[in-house]
């Protein structure tokens, strides 16, 4: 048996001015820094050692993770990045506010981009300036691999390779492993550990900031989870969560 | 011909108190934050990028990368941690105040502690709880090889080995570097590079926080060396880290 910790990052910039993010790179808000250092105090607390950390190449994941080290000591373990680890790509839709959005396409259109398991919203155009094709973090991918859009069984395609070739080879080694991603690529994983459904998989939200711990069995898939943190507060976050697609917020 | 970036950790608790340091894990100043962000500030200004960064196992290195990284949009370059760049062990110095010690031992003999390029401080017994040997980062060391204190030359002997297996391989495959780590374990890099003989690098100091770039001729040696920052300033720093061994101070 094994344990996992997975941490979604804390509340950024643009989850507080309910846009569209995906892979825009964009920071924490104070709160969500609050959020990073509450979550380390929990871990903390209750006797949590890491020996190995992945992430994503996005700040407001990168910044959560050296956040939570800091604060337990730990910023001398090794951390791997990979873009597989990322937010899904939310095509071109990101920079978008959620609420515009749905006024402009109606709340039915918004909830399928954002929840459908397997339709992506509209690509980024090849020329526009939000695709990542120039950005240095991504230099080294096959031409094809970079994302335009994804759906979130897109994501849980690019997300499980990297599960099975580096995740968990360090976890049968032994290893204490913290993973902090992306509400949709840490969705990916859990449907992947718990076998959820792909209709089951859209009802589940993950809240930033919360600790969720994840004990395997001796094949790496879930036998239990549960979050650390306060559980009304938790339920009122997956609320929230859930909610960011309507019109009226 | 390679160009690669040394920066000396910005100023820590125990450089304010006049502290001997060594591997005690001390954090930055608000001063030694203040320094970090003003060299990724010089760097940028430069047009310098970094693809991979090295450093020691100790958070006034760790905290002063992180801050350099963040400041200049390069959080997610892989970096590599290393207790061969760790400061020189300072033995039963460690957490001493400088003056006090002058004032004890005398001038002559702190300055054959600081300086002497072959002859140690006093070592820690085996029982002294300032020993690392609990501590998990220093767990995979086989052990016999965790230092209990060290002259310059044995800094200098364990730092290379990381050098040729680790950094040299990276710079010589075009990857662009950056090594942040402490006053001795950059004086041992510094004395490799230029070939600097045991009496000389004794006189050689190198300041908190500014950037010292070194250009590299196809063996890897020095070629030309310059500071980023403004001389004056560096100029005076140098001349501090050289006093700071006095009973006045």
């Amino acid at each position: 048996m094994s344990t996992i910790v997975l941490l979604r990052h804390g509340e950024s910039i643009w989850n507080e001015e309910n846009r569209f993010t995906g892979w825009a790179d964009v920071g924490l808000t104070a709160k969500g820094l609050a959020e990073a250092r509450a979550a380390a105090e929990l871990l903390r607390c209750e006797g949590f050692e890491f020996d190995i950390a992945f992430t994503s190449m996005l700040r407001r994941a990168n910044k959560t993770l050296w956040t939570v080290l800091e604060e337990m000591d730990r910023m001398w373990i090794p951390v791997h990045h990979s873009w597989r680890l990322n937010e899904r790509h939310y095509g071109a839709l990101q920079g978008l506010n959620k609420a515009e959005t749905a006024a402009k396409h109606g709340e039915a259109q918004v909830r399928i981009w954002r929840r459908a398991f397997d339709i992506a919203p509209p690509p980024l155009s090849k020329g526009d300036r939000r695709t990542a094709i120039v950005d240095p973090r991504y230099a080294d991918l096959e031409p094809g691999a970079l994302p335009r859009t994804e759906c979130l069984k897109d994501t849980v395609a690019r997300f499980l390779p990297y599960w099975h070739s580096t995740i968990a080879p360090a976890i049968q080694s032994g290893k204490r492993v913290i993973i902090v991603a992306h509400g949709n690529s840490l969705r990916a994983l859990v449907k992947y550990l718990d076998d959820i459904s792909d209709e089951d998989i859209v009802e589940v939200n993950i809240p930033t900031g919360q600790p969720l711990i994840y004990e395997l069995n001796d094949a790496l898939k879930g036998r239990s989870h549960r979050y650390l943190g306060d559980a009304a507060e938790i339920e009122t976050a997956m609320h929230l969560v859930a909610a960011q697609g309507g019109a009226q917020r």
